[in-house]
């Protein structure tokens, strides 16, 4: 099959990528910065905005299936709501129909929900985001699902938890520390905690992200109706939870590496987020997360640091 | 106070200016196509397109409140989802902020939730539209509640009803019978009845939906959080309870001029929408609706025919 992925240059979009064409599959990637691709003659590589329609006609002939990851940041400027992420998305459905592309996933977030929350969020939960962010995936999701219930893409929606361990280098999001306190340490470098060990948050692996895309880009959508997005499962885990996980993983002196340091605006922040989903639908329709926190460790020592603890 | 009506000239509006006008405001109307307004010196009449910023900051200036109530039909192509309504909003948003606007409503549609339905909606219930119109008004809410939790304006977003009895001459639209069986026999006019009496669905008068959007305009939005639309009371009414209401206030004569004549394609699109909704939180913030079907003929033939039947 030939895949298309938009915002191919994030490190989903490049995890997906070396995934498909272990597979066997062509891939074509679309990003607005340049990146480094896998070398092998089934990738092709293009720069360009998805806002631009001709740049998508030019990517999007004879694909099988869109993976549109494309996304703006949290945004600035209030004029860029819609110039950003619903209007690129808007473009790829559109150029999407016109070549007659059989499958198009969307990846969206769980930021589409906002509180006050239950404790397990269900899956017919109203969204009703908290940020900027969260507003234009929903909006996304919204013109995903009008395209597919008029049958011009066949259309799903990808609610990814927060993806944990994110490989790289710390960035500035305030999730990031969710990340941090394991990769840090397994790096033998020291990593900043700035909430409670009783925050609690959802989380799945890269891997299982990238197996939540698979897995959507063959779903039998018969099943869905006009509910095209779908909250993905996952790990469920205090900060605790991740703590004692990595001493069970890579020991004690890995632990004695996190060091607290409150920090009001990142706590603010996080209080914000919902703690756990039932994703019973994800679940019946075949989408499989990662059992344990333990297991999110495991595969992030796999995947990124060749099995071998620093 | 100074009011600014976007998409004046459709008869919600013009309702409302007419309203506004009694209750001694000034008033502002701005629309795409020409229109009559009320001879008023209190009242200034602009034509132009809410999605041009420049017509919009000329017409919003010194205004308190704005009713955004412009808004696309239906519409035949694709592209123009986010070409039209959610544009349009976003520029109202927009300029509304730099103009210091203090409040903005906007007027949603109960076409935002889709099937499948509970038998009464509650007012948490997730909005996933099943259609185009619907998911522009979804979109609209959702840069509603974003501006608003930023504090770049103060939004209510009203969820309307289907308004009856609507005034005019029958339109195409698959719930004009709705209203058609009501105001053509008061008119001693023959009407067509395309589906069974059993049809059931949620009504709310034109003075009623006046009154929401008054309401509406001097909400203590505090109470709102992030959740700034509301959907409005209304009267559930079977098509039978319909013609039994319009029997009492104006006897058999008009009951006979309803002719049955089922229509394949309006029951197909009528089975798809809601029944009845809670409204709870309409009712606890107070809105109120009409008390009967019965009330909702008796208000058209004092607000559009001077009292009388024909």
């Amino acid at each position: 099959m030939h895949f298309l992925i938009t915002g191919g240059a994030g490190f989903l979009g490049i995890n997906l990528c070396r995934h498909l064409l272990r597979r066997g599959h062509r891939v074509r990637v679309l990003d607005l910065v340049d990146f480094d691709y896998p070398e092998n003659d089934r990738v092709e590589a293009f720069r360009g905005d998805v806002r631009d329609a001709g740049t998508v006609d030019r990517v999007v002939r004879d694909i099988d299936v869109v993976v549109h990851a494309a996304a703006a940041l949290p945004l600035s400027s209030r004029a860029e709501i819609l110039s950003t992420d619903a209007e690129g998305t808007a473009v790829v459905l559109e150029r999407a129909f016109a070549a007659g592309v059989p499958r198009l996933v969307f990846t969206s977030s769980l930021a589409v929900f906002g509180p006050p929350f239950p404790s397990v969020i269900p899956d017919d939960f109203a969204p009703t985001p908290a940020t900027s962010y969260g507003t234009q995936k929903t909006i996304c999701e919204l013109l995903l699902a009008d395209y597919s219930r008029k049958g011009f893409v066949d259309g799903v929606g990808i609610r990814l938890p927060t993806i944990c361990v994110r490989p790289g280098k710390p960035n500035r999001a305030a999730s990031g520390f969710f990340s941090g306190i394991i990769r840090e340490p397994l790096n033998g470098v020291e990593a900043v905690l700035p909430v409670p060990d009783t925050v609690r948050h959802w989380h799945a692996s890269p891997r299982s992200a990238v197996g939540f895309l698979i897995h959507g880009a063959g779903l039998d959508t018969t099943k869905l109706g006009n509910r095209r997005s779908i909250t993905m499962p996952g790990v469920s885990a205090t900060v605790a939870d991740e703590i004692e996980a990595l001493r069970k993983v890579a020991g004690e002196k890995a632990v004695s590496l996190i060091r607290r340091e409150p920090d009001e605006l990142v706590m603010r922040i996080v209080s914000g987020w919902a703690e756990s989903y039932e994703a019973k639908r994800a679940k019946e329709l075949g989408f499989r997360s990662d059992n344990s926190f333990e297991d999110i460790i495991r595969v992030h020592i796999e995947d990124e640091m060749g099995g071998k603890i620093a």
